[in-house]
């Protein structure tokens, strides 16, 4: 899931920056994964890694990876593909995979899709694998999985249908088509698992890492 | 801790609204309960209960209640005070308490306090306790209490100094000094609980409450 688009305006900074503090890098076209950082008051630059997600899971999942090693991969991946690109700097890769009955979903590309997505989840329990690496120069510094599991109530086709029309087109920017913090909390009965997995950002341990080397404050 | 007050517009309300529906109202002045409501979707109108939270929290401590009883007591008396002046609606109720080593914690009154709080929470792990109760007509129809457990970081003090002038008077509208989707998460190592629970409002079982009593949509 994703945190809503609409966004209040970035959280200061806690403390002196220190001029000598490596530049952090998201490296992520995700509006919800910088807003994240942002609000936690992380000032961190976005810069997507362009990597080819669909063929890079298609790869891994033929040689019999699992979600949380495809997770893990993607995360390391963009990372990589931005550090190389900004030497010196912290780069910060993230994935996150939606599992439910061995199946795996992607963000549904049509609101066709998206209905077909809550069928298959609805009276379920899923899971939310979010992985998060860290890359400065080439190096794989750290990385973190965390998971979160939902259950979804049984869905009514009308109520399906009456949510995606109330929702619109921002059901398609999250797996599973839903933003817990939104209207996709209607669509729950029981959720376990920290707000920061869910949103697709283990935020807490990264933030643990990035005190623990400097980057910001302690 | 309490959502972001800048918000964004209200979330549509899921299918067609049955005008039989009973009117919801949640019994609290609280921007931060009000906000997660419209979110999700629900339409509800705050009114507060003017309830003298201190007076009934000291008198109900003086009996040998705890923190879940005085939550549930006081969730419980806001719902009732506004049901009585609304024959018909459904009242919501809400009262969260913050308990670590046996203390209770209020919202701090001003910056001084928060600092003394955060000092105090510094290192240790807190209990959310957070109480819903529905009444209508003066009947209480359902209550639930959950609760989260959130630890913070050992703090020091030059760094609950640099996040009070960040966080600024917002720190003074939550119990604990944070918020958690803000700059609250920097004080956070670890968090057990749901996302609705640590806002003060356990809204997925107030969810299923209201469907199963038609007053939300399946």
């Amino acid at each position: 899931m994703s945190l809503s688009a609409s966004d209040p305006s970035p959280a200061p900074v806690i403390g002196a920056s220190d001029p000598a503090a490596p530049r952090l890098i998201l490296a992520s076209a995700s509006r919800s994964r910088a807003a994240v950082l942002r609000q936690a008051g992380l000032a961190a630059l976005s810069e997507p890694a362009q990597v080819d997600e669909a063929e890079v899971k298609a790869g891994l999942k033929a040689e019999g990876a699992g979600a949380r090693e495809i997770a893990e991969a993607l995360a390391e991946l963009k990372a990589q593909k931005v550090s190389r690109r900004r030497p010196g700097a912290i780069a910060i890769g993230a994935d996150q995979m939606l599992e439910c009955e061995k199946v795996w979903f992607d963000k549904p590309i049509d609101l066709e899709q998206a209905a077909a997505h809550l069928r298959a989840l609805s009276g379920q329990t899923h899971r939310l694998i979010s992985a998060v690496c860290v890359v400065r120069d080439g190096v794989r510094l750290w990385h973190h999985i965390a998971e979160a599991r939902l259950t979804m109530r049984p869905l009514s086709e009308d109520f399906i249908a009456d949510y995606l029309t109330a929702v619109g087109p921002a059901a398609l920017s999250s797996v599973g088509a839903y933003q817990l913090e939104g209207l996709g909390a209607q669509l729950f009965t029981r959720v376990e698992g920290d707000y920061f997995t869910i949103l697709g950002l283990p935020l807490l341990p990264l933030m643990d890492f990035l005190r623990n080397h400097g980057v910001i404050a302690t």
